[in-house]
């Protein structure tokens, strides 16, 4: 189901539409639609842009296959001809798109679908699922990262994930937003993300007391992680790895041990202690109790001496968080004269009101190479021409400033170009690295784990009066009804 | 990968402990497994058991492929021996589990798996992974259904569902939980739930004002829900359906308008006398605004005219609370002498100590139907044997009653037997009725939206004793060392 062809995980109304398409014979009115988020998550700074991979599966496999318009036949709630029709649906679009690993910010495309209305609409839903959960979680993997430092941290949360393909694909974000690895058998397999885990509390039940359970490990496995709050942290299980650890020697690697309740500060200073004293001064410490940044972060400033983390429900889940909110909106539309013109949402939500016409974001740095800003053009403007860059808030214009000594990237690059994949992605390795470097442009007060600064996002002066004016007509509209 | 073979999608140290259990000969032993929370989600008075169909889909299709197993050499984490032995896994055990849409509480067995434990070990990972969101679904599910009383609910969050299997499942889930219907289509293929939706503010945009693009709406469907938002609802939308309705006559069925943003409560009233002024008193009208359990209850208690409500992100990802937090643990081992012996857990926190021994689950009604609190029991036990029944609470233990008039239901029935199905699913929609019966026979009190009375779930004498027996036991064992 979610490998293979997911044309039909989409929203009904998005047939809907296409029929009406169909109908009035728009079916190839050419259109582009993009999508953004309103708001980061978390109170973050900034998104890491994740979910690449699995969008181009899903438009490397889009078919109505004849049991679907069977099935759509039989709901009694489409035109038998449209829905022939469809058999004969292929994606002739350009689709183009931040990379894997990239900052995303607020109210900037990072996703463009750009072809025939009825193709271009078909792709809503799947491409707001995919997206709105990976880059999700790549954000979230990247703020426990930023806590972490450069400790180890393994992602653990398959068995609190939201079913399957969220297990999945949450690992494989995970690991893009920083993340070292993770416990998820199959995510490794899929993606090429390395795997780790030792034992769970069932083996030292098993066994009924620490000592046999770690013996029998330690005598089937060479490294040796011993999990030892199975009935007292330290007065069985800790005693029961070093006893394990002296009597096997060089047949074993005491890796770590694992706390996986109790007060983890408290824990961790009294087993670092009991380790040392014992000679296994190498010998690591691992938490895996409920943990995500802000837990991470108290736990460091109690000097705690965890070694290692591995974290689970809050960040397989977005458990402060768990949506997005990420949209995905008609900005142009062919009016018939061949010609792209506005489309924009107004609503009875300002917050709510669109961007209209196709557009590229740039991402401005300064000559240090630092990041100054994100820069939404019209398509076709590009501010690499221009001598100096004007930058102001597109709410609070008075908020501005000029550069000279700038370079413009542009966010938005090609993926698919008429229907047909252009873009490969790098190895999954690749692109962890990217995340990181780009991380490491952005200053320190945007990365700020609580009410970081404001990241600038603006229009160009093109792009903004062009909204305006938009707004205007509709005003206007409104006010002649 | 949602569908078909899931056996990979496990946690490593799974595979780490089957390894130990087949290097020291202790595969066969036999073992059992049981699921369980340890609070009801989103403050709610119970929780509605679902993850069975797909729980049942994923033990039917276990084995390790070559390719797995090519894997999972690759890695170089398992003994080459240990995995050629995976090749012929097979599952021989037997699984009892709650049904679909039973009621089911904090700290009673939900699904109970018994057998080589070898082989229970490996299926940890996915059926928590299932039946916690499954779960977590179909009781959001059931609290908004509560909310919105009598009115139609369908689920609309697909696109904000944490990946494709949790927007599949999470719509079987919702719809057991007491929705009508999903606007994914997928999810309605594969599990024969009713799908809506009508049109996007997309199709107002391509037409640039609400009257066009519902004319063309309504030329080409007969059902007709507009949405009446994209640049004003009092102006320009609602009017404009009006008018094409009015245009349109019996050529359509005027089924609703639905209002996507702005002050719901405000605007429902308005719309109401637009529609009812206009004669349309039988249309309609849908509220799709960011909803909750909570949103639904408060936009009701201020007389909105609200008919029927779509709601997405806060169902599909379980908004506020977003995991179930169940667990897998191991109650009783054969310890070598061909019987059953308990296995606990006690950890460094009291509150996750685990209930040793197979057990039973019972559902205790009194003579008019009505559920008296849940009965856990030693495996073999059976309440109906007895003459009354005494209850007490397993923590305050003067908090107590006896009962003589009861009846007692095992809540654990049995899936698989010796690796064999030997249950069937009901279809959906008896599922669905199944979860409206059984939340018929609880008092109201355990239904409160905040702040239920507490639904016991008590132990048995017998079974209570031997929780204390094992505490006993593993706490001398502490003291000698």
């Amino acid at each position: 189901m979610s490998k293979g062809n997911l044309t039909m995980h989409t929203d009904a109304y998005e047939l809907s539409m296409m029929q009406t398409f169909w109908g009035k014979h728009l079916q190839n009115r050419n259109a582009v639609f993009e999508m953004f988020f309103r708001k980061n998550p978390f109170g973050s700074g900034y998104a890491i842009f994740a979910g690449l991979q699995h969008l181009i599966e899903f438009v490397n496999h889009l078919h109505f296959s004849d049991k679907d318009i069977q099935y759509l036949k039989s709901t009694h709630l489409f035109n038998p001809k449209f829905l022939d029709y469809l058999r004969h649906f292929k994606f002739h679009g350009t689709i183009r798109s931040a990379h894997e690993g990239d900052l995303v910010f607020p109210n900037e495309p990072i996703v463009q679908v750009g072809g025939p209305i009825l193709e271009c609409q078909l792709l809503e839903t799947t491409i707001l699922n995919i997206v709105n959960y990976q880059t999700l979680i790549a954000t979230k993997a990247s703020r426990i990262r930023a806590a972490a430092g450069k400790d180890p941290v393994v992602e653990f949360g398959s068995r609190r994930a939201q079913e399957v393909s969220a297990a999945n694909w949450g690992a494989r974000a995970a690991y893009i937003g920083g993340f070292d690895g993770t416990s998820n058998v199959l995510a490794g397999q899929l993606f090429d993300i390395p795997i780790a885990g030792t034992h769970a509390h069932s083996l030292v039940e098993l066994y009924g007391n620490d000592y046999d359970a770690f013996k029998a490990y330690a005598e089937t496995h060479h490294d040796c992680t011993f999990l030892v709050d199975t009935y007292s942290t330290l007065k069985s299980g800790v005693p029961a790895a070093i006893k394990v650890a002296k009597e096997m020697g060089n047949k074993i690697n005491f890796k770590a041990v694992r706390l996986d309740s109790g007060d983890q500060a408290y824990l961790s200073k009294q087993v670092r202690k009991m380790l040392d004293a014992a000679g296994f001064t190498h010998t690591k410490i691992v938490s895996s109790s409920g943990l995500d940044e802000y837990i991470i972060t108290q736990l460091k400033m109690q000097h705690a001496k965890i070694d290692a983390w591995g974290v689970g429900t809050k960040l397989i889940t977005a458990y402060d968080q768990p949506s997005l909110g990420g949209v995905y909106k008609l900005v142009a539309v062919d009016d018939g004269t061949g010609e792209l013109k506005n489309a924009m949402k107004l609503t009875e939500n300002p917050a709510k009101a669109t961007d209209p016409a196709k557009k590229q974001t740039w991402r401005i740095t300064s000559g240090d190479g630092k990041s100054q800003g994100d820069y939404i053009t019209m398509d076709g403007e590009d501010p690499n021409k221009e001598h100096s860059l004007f930058m102001f808030h597109p709410k609070y214009t008075y908020i501005n400033k000029t550069l000279t000594d700038f370079k413009a990237e542009p966010l938005l690059k090609t993926i698919f170009k008429d229907g047909k994949q252009v873009y490969h992605e790098p190895p999954i390795n690749d692109i962890k690295q990217h995340a990181k470097t780009s991380l490491s442009l952005l200053w320190p007060e945007y990365k700020r784990q609580i009410n970081p600064e404001y990241y600038p996002v603006d229009l160009s002066k093109q792009c903004w009066e062009n909204k305006q004016n938009n707004i205007k007509q509709i005003r206007e509209y409104l006010k002649k009804l």
